[in-house]
């Protein structure tokens, strides 16, 4: 009998090794070693920490762990039998890919909270996890301490999901409540957002929308029991926003929001992340600061929103400790096969063109006769209906930072037009057309509108 | 063998037995038959539903079940070795209670939405079930479809919970929503209620608190491990609320919610169900409507928060179905010795002359000289300060509906006054005094504020 039989004896340890000692990995290795009665109590057994893999010995964590259990050496963790479960905090895709794969081959369960793996290389992790009997849990992968990951795959499993809107990124949250809330400039607001630690010094993957739309693929593999590739749909990140986007969407009555949306409609699947206007009155219009929000609807429960901290040491580490509390338990061995999204049949992906929703459009035109009736034209041979249009007078000749002058003098100003609900392929063929009046210039915004 | 072993045997199906056919069982037959491949696959086996147990055989409930699935004898039922597991829908204490008790004597798991039953007799009920190596689940006995139970219970595991601040029903919510935005009376906000379907013909439970505070019961003994009796702690509805006091408080800056609050401090345990002002841009103050929210405060995590629809057919439904393939796979015989709360020590009950908070006063006061400087002496004397105060002028003689006439044809008008913090002790004392002051008139109204 070997020592991963034992799982059901209350009395036997879990022995658990935390690879990759971040602020997350330290956070989980406090908790396990301070806590260890509250955990042991919670799990009905001990869990025990044997070995934290770090990098750099000599660097100092702010943690004191006990005789020889920070190690730098991960071939022996990988390799040591008396390891029944790793703690997977490695970011990026590889060696962590090849890391998490090389655990559950050594015979580990694995708790990880890297979502790009996930999203690249889920089926392939979880499909030899379940021929090797061995689990993966990743309630931290999404929106760190909120409990998503299960709410989907256990609390609300009586339903058929019909739609997800979700912010998952609290560091572009942040930044577009700062821009506003204190009319800074989107570098601005950036800037702000590092100093608080909230932005990584690279923090690319964040706004550009990279982080939700991997966060969003996973959600929505629970969610419908089909995989979606990243690149298979329409992903804007906030870095190209202008504070006055923000305040015409304000005066149109909505908040600007980098919006997850993974929605079910006549047999088809329609994903998308971009900066969204929502109602000033929806629960995701009042999500403000570094927080996530997730408002997941199914065919029984309505609608329920989840929200908290997406980010952060103890609040992603509360995630990670309870799925490891769940595998000593033994209910992650229980839950984990019947993840399997191969027993679903997969949802065709609606194409991005035929997705139909309202629009929020600005331009920049030169202030003269015709130019509106010119756009008008352009939308309306293109079956797009204008809703409502903002029009402020021009500043004064050279009046304004806001202002600018056309070729011939005219002054430029913006130009904001809500449309009818229309489909994305409709804008654009027209944009095509609108790329030919010589006077709109650039930069021209496109943003849909949640209903 | 016993039918009972067969459990983890992923072929044989979980026979259920649904006992009490209101919406809520309508609803959870509705999914099990209508639903089968979808629970089916989410569980891991089929999930059959053997009989619904109803009082009147020829009362018509809008669905179809297999011949043979509706009876209205629950003795069989109860004897009937072939149901594995009873989803118990019987409201009330008795003999609900009994009826729950003799399930689980008869081997079977139970699944219960009955939450006045667990708070009065959950203790009984949670030893005999282990002793019988049964399983009660009850996501469904608190805030409806919103996943509440599970997240105390599993997914914020790795925390010492620090507090839940709550709505927790729906009917109270949706009348203090309606009062507020159509300047309604209770009385017409609570027949609309009534119209809606919100609140029942007798709405006494839900609007004088007590359905708040048995849902608290059940939350705080998850949560902080300790079980506290329903006589214990203080409990007041929203029944003797004005109009005039949701608008005071709009006028401070606050919303007022029936708040259930369970708050661990100094190794107290802090517990109370009162009409709370709420700061407007809390997330509990936005909460409009029959809708629930429970904001979870927890050592690593920090604040989270749930929120959805707190009552409903298929809203609880959802709760209860996921409760049954929770059971089916195996995961309920699991957690449900763990929820042992005799594993913990008990925390001690603060008493409530100590919790200190700020308050809410508001007297009516005859408008003559030095009314205000004899209450502001009295709450002077008993330690109370005024933080601010809202007195408007008094509405010429006989003016309107609010104004009213002393004895001596001084006009009464309504004095507010927001307190520091303060313990609630002291403001009892005050009362005492109060009641001397001739120049006061009922009613006087006293609210806590939520910091």
């Amino acid at each position: 009998m070997s020592s991963r039989d034992s799982v059901e004896d209350s009395k036997s340890p879990l022995r658990v090794a935390i690879v990759g000692m971040g602020t997350v990995g330290t956070a989980v290795a406090r908790i396990l070693t301070e806590h260890g009665e509250r955990t042991a109590r919670r799990a009905g057994r001990p869990i025990e920490l044997r070995k934290s893999v770090v990098r750099d010995l000599r660097k100092s964590r702010g943690i004191s762990l006990p005789e020889g259990v920070l190690t730098d050496d991960l071939e022996a963790v990988i390799a040591d039998p008396e390891i029944d479960l790793a703690v997977h905090l490695i970011g990026g895709i590889e060696p962590a890919q090849e890391i998490l794969m090389r655990l559950l081959e050594a015979g580990k369960d694995v708790v990880t909270a890297n979502k790009a793996v996930l999203c690249q290389h889920g089926p392939e992790l979880f499909a030899r996890a379940r021929e090797l009997g061995r689990s993966i849990s990743f309630e931290a992968a999404v929106a760190g301490g909120v409990p998503i990951i299960s709410t989907l795959a256990q609390s609300l499993a009586a339903n058929q999901i019909t739609s997800i809107e979700a912010i998952l990124n609290g560091t572009s949250n942040f930044i577009l409540t700062e821009m506003l809330s204190r009319d800074r400039s989107y570098a601005e607001a950036l800037r702000e957002a590092q100093k608080r630690g909230y932005a990584e010094a690279d923090p690319v993957m964040d706004v550009d929308g990279t982080d939700a739309a991997q966060k969003l693929v996973i959600l929505a593999e629970l969610a419908f029991g089909t995989r979606v590739p990243l690149a298979a749909f329409p992903r804007q990140g906030i870095d190209a926003l202008d504070l006055a986007d923000l305040q015409y969407a304000r005066e149109l009555g909505y908040t600007v929001k980098l919006l997850a949306v993974a929605r079910l409609g006549n047999g088809e699947l329609e994903m998308h992340v971009q900066p969204t206007l929502v109602r000033h009155d929806r629960p995701l219009a009042k999500i403000d600061g570094a927080f996530n929000m997730i408002a997941v609807e199914g065919d029984a429960v309505g609608t329920t929103w989840y929200s908290g901290p997406g980010a952060g040491g103890p609040e992603t580490a509360s995630a990670v400790v309870a799925d490891v509390i769940d595998a000593a338990i033994g209910r992650a061995a229980l839950t984990f096969p019947l993840l399997d999204v191969r027993r679903n049949s997969p949802l065709p992906l609606k194409p991005a063109e035929d997705v139909a929703r309202r629009y929020y459009l600005r331009f920049h035109v030169e202030d003269r006769p015709h130019v509106l009736a010119d756009i008008a034209d352009v939308l309306g041979r293109h079956g797009i209906s204008i809703a409502s249009l903002i029009q402020h007078e021009a500043d004064e000749p050279n009046g304004g930072a806001q202002s600018a002058e056309g070729a011939d003098g005219a002054a430029i100003v913006p130009l904001v037009i809500m449309t009818h609900r229309t489909a994305e392929g409709k804008l654009r063929a027209a944009d095509r057309e609108l790329d030919g009046l010589a006077a709109l210039r650039p930069p021209r915004i496109r943003m849909p509108v949640a209903d």
